[in-house]
Formats: C-alpha cells, structure tokens, sequence
C-alpha cells in the first residue's frame, strides 16, 4: 500500500454501506479529478462490498464536477452470484452525488500460460517503439495544467499528437505508451484510470478545450503483466453535440487488457 | 401504437415510480426474451419517469433470464439536468431482479440536413447489396428456435453466416441489413433491440451455443432515417471465459446511428 495510487484510490467503511476516501489533486487535469481516477475510488468501494476482487464491466455516469477532498461512496448489493456479483454506487460530495457507477466483479484470471494474444483475433495497434516516442504531457489548449503528468509517465507515438503542435492530423486517434512513475505495476484499477487520462482523441479531430465526459464504461479482460501498457485511443463520430473516444489497453505480453468507451460533449468553445 | 415493437415495449406507470409492461414471447430467440428488447422496456420507463424523449447511452446488467408475462419497473431518477436526465431502472417479475439499468437521456437530433457522414471519419462497413445477401433467420446450433424472426427481417451479408453452412470464417464478424417486418420506422428505443437481436458474430468463430450477456452499453448517435438499417458486429477477443461484441447500426442514409458494446460468456459447451 506504498504507491501512490493504492493510497489515493483507498477506500475505508464507515458502516451502513457507505465508505470514505479521499480524492487527492495528483490525478486530473486542471482542476478536476479525472474521471478514471474517480471510478476507481467508487469501484473499490463496490468490490470491498461485493466481496470480489476485480471489475470485469464498470459504467460511471458523471453527473457533476467533483473536487480534491473527503468524498463518500455509497454501496447498493444488486445481485451476489457464484462467479460474478453486481453493484452499484453514488460518489458524493458535500450533499451532491458526483458520480453514479454501475458494474460486474468477479475473479479475472492473468492468462498466465497463454500464448500470447490467445484468444484475441488481431495485434495491438501500431506505436512507435518507446524511444522514438514524445515524452511528457504536451501543453493543454488553454493552457490548463496537467497534475496527472507527475503521476502517470507517458510517450506519445509522434503521429498522435500533432495538435500540440498546432497541426492536428484529421484522423482522431492517439497512441501512447503510460506507466505509473512510481513504477507500481498495473493491475485493473489502474486500468480503470488509464483509459482516462490521456489527451482526447478528438484533438486530432481539431477540437480544442475540455471534453466533458458524460459516460464511461471499461471492460477489465485481464490482470495486465508488469511494464509499459499501451493505449490506442479513437474517436470516429462526431455529431450533434456529442462524441464518442474508444479505448484499448494491451500490455507487455501483448495481451489486450482493457477496452473502454465513453460518450462525451463536444466542446462549443472553438479551439 | 399500432406497431408490434410498440405494443410490446409499452410501459404504464402504476404509482410511486413503478411502471407495468408486458414482455412478450415474441422478441427472443429460443424461450428467452431478447436482452435488447428488455432494455428497452426499462428505458421507456426511465425516459418517462425523467421527461425525456431519448436515450443517449443505456447500460443493462443481466442479473436473471426473464419470462414472457408482467413484469414491473421501478425507477429512480438520478438527477435532471438541463440537456440531460440521468436514471437507473430495476426490471424485476416475481419478486427477482432481472435486469439493472443505468442510463442518460435526451433530445437526439435527426441531424437532418447534415451531410451523410458529416461529422464521421469514415464510411459504413462493407456489406453485400440487399440482393445479395441471404434472406431469413438460420437454424441455430441445437436447433434453437428464433421467435424474432418473425418481428424483425434481415438479410445476412453472404460472407458472415457461414456457421450456418458448419464453415466459420475464422473472422468473428457479421454483418446484416434489418429492418422491422411491419414495416414500422427504426427509431433510438427500436436500436435498443436491433443492436442484440441478431446471432453472435462469435459463431464465425466456431463458438456454439448460448452466449449469455452480461452487460450491454447501447449509444445511441442520431435518430435513425427510415428504412433498411445495417448491423456490424465484431468480436475481436475470446480469453478467460469471457468474449466482447460490438456492434454499429448505420441508417439508410449512411449515418452511425448507434453503437454497442456488450461483455458477454464464452459458451462452455462446444459446437
């Protein structure tokens, strides 16, 4: 429980049903926390409740912005099975639920033995090998900080990140490899937080400031082996005020790890 | 409300934040009600309880199979905005939970006048022209009866049914054209059901058998035009027990209308 993600995404009970945590300021961008980091604070609480170690399926619903501080999560059993077990949470703060979180847990197996990509019809996406990546967090449009950048290291593939040098390829789709730079290994609450805590996709795409994500929902397919992950992230449709950003997770062993979608607005503010 | 999928997906509130429908048997494939159509049951309750005409983004949890006859809906609103309404429905029959929902409503526009594929970087998957492609529901493994064949007509791309043949591609893809056989328009709650209503793009696999769904997340993009829809599906990963399908429905007018993604069992029985 040394790592910095453990201690910050740690939940306690308090009786009742509900539990208590803190959400630190090292995990957002700007001001907010990130909305990763948050499911996996009210998906720890589901779990120790649910009485199951891993998520296999988490959807959060973001309702309102939440902010660094003592956040309650309230736990409703839904269904405790043989194999898998249901719940549901409300992450609130001050009186006002931030996030609704509904999900599957279950044992997941680390495919341990498997040959790698058993199972899995096609290769991880393309990326440039690490050395020849981008190092760091580019500049956010606006200017906004990104806290997340002491947490998570990451190296952009060069062909994903030509907004932050004003040249946005048309093509919404970013590659990066991440690890947590504490070097904790990743396990699946870290993916939980990966799949979110990376620039949109969509700024390639040509859209510019915050993209609030309205829905989030990550399938957990395997305990990820240690060492860099890479994530692939797309966004194909924009339309009617609303877009979507598609995300995959493959580990060191090639393995596909985690797949995440979210609906989110697209931001009236011009770029 | 002459329409069957109407009829059958009627909700009437019956006080206190409970709505009555009646699940019909003739939205299944063998004795069980279609997951997709369930969900659409429940999301009529929601949108109801939260005033709001459409459903953006939908997640179901299937806790227990359900049975053709009553069944009731409790709904919780979880909060209302002023674009957005979000609420969480319990589907349950005699006293079991079958069915969770989570989801978030609103006004979808038609995005009429939008260019075909405004908005979308690429264009609708490849399928067969509507001549060419097989007609009618194919037997399924273990000589499973389709209800749903009656209610929803399709058109199977030639090259992604040949599990029916006993020659799986080996590609876990399925494409097809459907469309309601009263000729009733497609509308957001008809994707609901459309998105899961066709055999699992895992039987070009090779797998056999049920393939029970544990979560499905439906985004719905735009109302859909009338007409013939085409219906992808894919499933990239088997591993652990477990497999994926997406899906995308597009319109007649060449628009992704709809997106899906469910976590479902991989079959232990063998074909």
């Amino acid at each position: 429980m040394d790592a910095a993600f453990d201690r910050d995404t740690a939940v306690a009970p308090t009786g009742g049903g509900r539990w208590r945590a803190t959400v630190a300021e090292s995990w957002g961008t700007g001001h907010s926390p990130n909305g990763g980091y948050l499911l996996a604070i009210a998906a720890r609480a589901v779990a120790a409740a649910v009485q199951r170690p891993d998520p296999l399926s988490v959807t959060g619903h973001f309702l309102r912005p939440s902010v660094p501080g003592p956040v309650d999560v309230d736990v409703e059993v839904v269904r405790r099975g043989r194999a898998h077990a249901t719940g549901t949470a409300r992450l609130h703060q001050d009186g006002a639920e931030r996030l609704r979180l509904l999900g599957v847990f279950g044992e997941l197996g680390d495919l341990a033995g498997a040959a790698a990509g058993a199972g899995v019809d096609r290769s991880p996406p393309a990326i440039a090998p690490l050395q020849d990546c981008r190092s760091g967090h580019p500049e956010l449009p606006g200017g906004i900080p990104v806290p997340l950048g002491r947490r998570l290291a990451v190296r952009f593939d060069p062909g994903s990140v030509g907004w932050a040098d004003g040249r946005p390829s048309g093509r919404g789709e970013l590659a990066a490899w991440v690890r947590l730079t504490d070097d904790r290994d990743p396990d699946p609450y870290a993916l939980l937080f990966v799949v979110d805590a990376l620039p949109p996709s969509a700024f390639e795409l040509g859209v510019g400031g915050w993209v609030p994500t309205i829905e989030l929902t990550v399938h957990v397919r395997a305990r990820p082996a240690p060492g860099w992950l890479r994530v692939w992230l797309r966004t194909v449709s924009m339309s009617g005020g609303y877009l979507e950003e598609d995300a995959e997770v493959w580990d060191a062993r090639d393995r596909l790890v985690a797949t995440a979608r979210q609906l989110a607005l697209v931001p009236t503010r011009p770029r």
